[in-house]
């Protein structure tokens, strides 16, 4: 085992020893004064985080939780929805679908590309009783950012709720929920919100309420109806995940001081120093519209061996390609608990990890030199 | 607020610092070989806690999720259950069913008392198709245990599988699995097992899984069928609440050391103490067959008031009634990270508050004096 471990993977990304410390706390009660207040404030930040007036309801489950609470909750038994699938997270929104008996139709995008919003116009045309488009912000397994803001003007025109994954994409880039036009935002603890995973948030607009007051799909556990009425009351429905919850109350402190702005510049600026590494190592950029919490580009050798020398040689943990992807792509996560020399450490380790597997086209220091040219200096 | 904090409520518990610091760790990702060693660790240890030789499912969810996931996947639309409900997780049960459209027959038992094993034989006999009974082993809003023993020879002989949450039991008392015939066993991860709330956990008999998998209900974040089969392979199906499990690996060992009967008989010799000390101030238990893990006692001045009185001058945290037994009980926790010195501390707390309300029927001390008889020397 090498000394040092860098955990440099799109979920879970590192825990800040703040937050560590902030979740290491003696438990106070979930019903508890001293609680509330702790809840009162993560319900004020969650809500500045999605930008939004609505609340933001805070379920103890994995992001697939809030994907399946979403549909569960929005749609009534035999409904009609649409979902862009351009990789695994895409996917899912079919299998939840189906598990729920609703009619899910696939808007199918390759692996790579991001969805063209006049496709997504064009299945509205075609299903117009649809009442949901479900879509990836940033899907994960391809490094995709799909239009999320053009797609929102689209489903505004339609009867059809807007539903966005951003699992890996709320808090590293601009999600402005009620400003877009987005009907129900999705995220997760353990991206850009530096939590261990095992809390997840939604939120509705008013178009998107309208339906979950009216659904008949069975739900208890992710009953949104019963928690936003608890949550206005100042609880959670259920006990809650109370130490993820305080890690949460000190993440929403610390974004607050660094500012919305500063956190997705910083996001943005080591996404364009990695994409230029690559690019200076002799590598293709696999996304065709990357996110800036992950770069996934073409892998010249086999990809399975390049990631598991540089995990067990340097310790340092990228993640693969998946499903049609495995072994032909990187990725590389510059997500949350971030910076610039995480990405120094991320080429560094793959000009080492390439030469080892004997592929090297520049000398030594070439990525890595083309991302601090790129990251560019403090003053 | 008071200099120290003790938490003596049935859930969450105290975590103790051991368990705290292994949460604190560097998260590993959830694929790795160093995290799949955890979780391998821990699918034996929870097999060895609940006495079986099935597969413990890990869900990153509250209790409430397992008895959701335990409908969910057990029944088939139109179902009928049978329900005990001497209590508020009692009620539970039919809600949920009431919410998957199943039909649920309540047994209806007072709060305070446990159900009698013949009258969940007669509604057996009354409704012959029923495919589930469900149970508390411990309902925590009356402190009642529940014969669980004698239910599994009762259904054992029907079509029908005992589903019993064990979610502030399991640990505390004697519940094997496979020896008693539970069929389907629940339990969450901040009672007896010491960690913060975000974990729970079911394992299901033969007779169950038959059932499980020809079930029609929709599941997909709870669906025991491919999570069965992604932990069988060594893995969590969907992105576990990592920290958790880490705690958990360190909770299992921890309760090995001890070892399960000396971990039963702690708990069996703090609930007679609290027991003998309450009866030694002048009041009576409300359990009619009471758990080891919590005490009920009958309050003899306003238990709201009480209770408030006691955490906000002296920093000890005791649960009070819900619904029907508001303000009129007593809840008295002595679950997981518990010592007889918790009990001293509990019953020390509680003859002050009562002396600040005005009921003092024997001297200070008495109470302590009980508890400290019952508990005996360590000699």
């Amino acid at each position: 085992m090498p000394f040092k471990q860098y955990l440099l993977t799109p979920g879970p990304t590192p825990v800040p020893p703040r937050i560590a410390l902030a979740m290491a706390q003696a438990l106070p009660h979930h019903r508890s004064p001293e609680f509330e207040k702790v809840l009162a404030e993560c319900r004020e930040g969650l809500k500045w985080l999605f930008g939004t007036r609505q609340e933001v309801l805070i379920q103890s489950s994995s992001g697939t939780g809030a994907l399946e609470a979403a549909l569960a909750n929005l749609c009534r038994s035999g409904d009609e929805i649409l979902y862009v699938n351009g990789g695994r997270f895409g996917e899912r929104w079919g299998s939840i679908a189906r598990a729920y008996g609703l009619r899910a139709h696939e808007i199918a995008v390759p692996w790579g590309d991001a969805v063209d919003p006049a496709a997504v116009r064009d299945a509205l045309n075609r299903a117009p009783g649809a009442v949901a488009v479900c879509v990836q912000a940033s899907e994960s397994s391809t490094g995709v950012a799909h239009p999320i803001r053009e797609l929102a003007e689209v489903t505004r025109q339609s009867g059809a709720c807007l539903v966005v994954d951003a699992v890996s994409a709320l808090g590293a880039m601009p999600l402005p929920m009620d400003e877009w036009g987005i009907d129900v935002l999705l995220t997760a603890s353990q991206k850009a919100l530096m939590l261990p995973p095992g809390l997840a948030f939604g939120a509705a607009s008013p178009k998107a309420w309208r339906r979950i007051d009216d659904g008949n799909l069975p739900r208890f556990y992710f009953d949104w109806r019963a928690e936003v009425v608890a949550q206005r009351r100042g609880q959670a429905l259920w006990t809650p995940a109370i130490s993820l919850i305080l890690g949460l109350a000190e993440v929403l402190r610390w974004l607050h001081e660094e500012g919305l702005e500063a956190v997705f510049a910083r996001h943005d600026r080591l996404a364009r120093a990695t994409r230029a590494a690559m690019k200076a190592l002799g590598l293709s950029i696999f996304a065709k519209r990357p996110v800036p919490s992950l770069t996934t580009v073409n892998c010249p050798v086999d990809g399975e061996a390049l990631i598991k020398l540089i995990r067990e040689n340097y310790g340092v943990t990228l993640a693969g390609g998946q499903e049609a992807a495995r072994g032909k792509i990187l990725r590389i996560a510059h997500l949350g608990y971030a910076d610039d020399f995480d990405v120094v450490v991320a080429v560094a380790a793959i000009e080492r990890g390439l030469s080892d597997l004997g592929y090297r086209k520049t000398p030594f220091g070439t990525g890595v030199g083309a991302a601090l040219a790129e990251l560019g200096s403090a003053g």
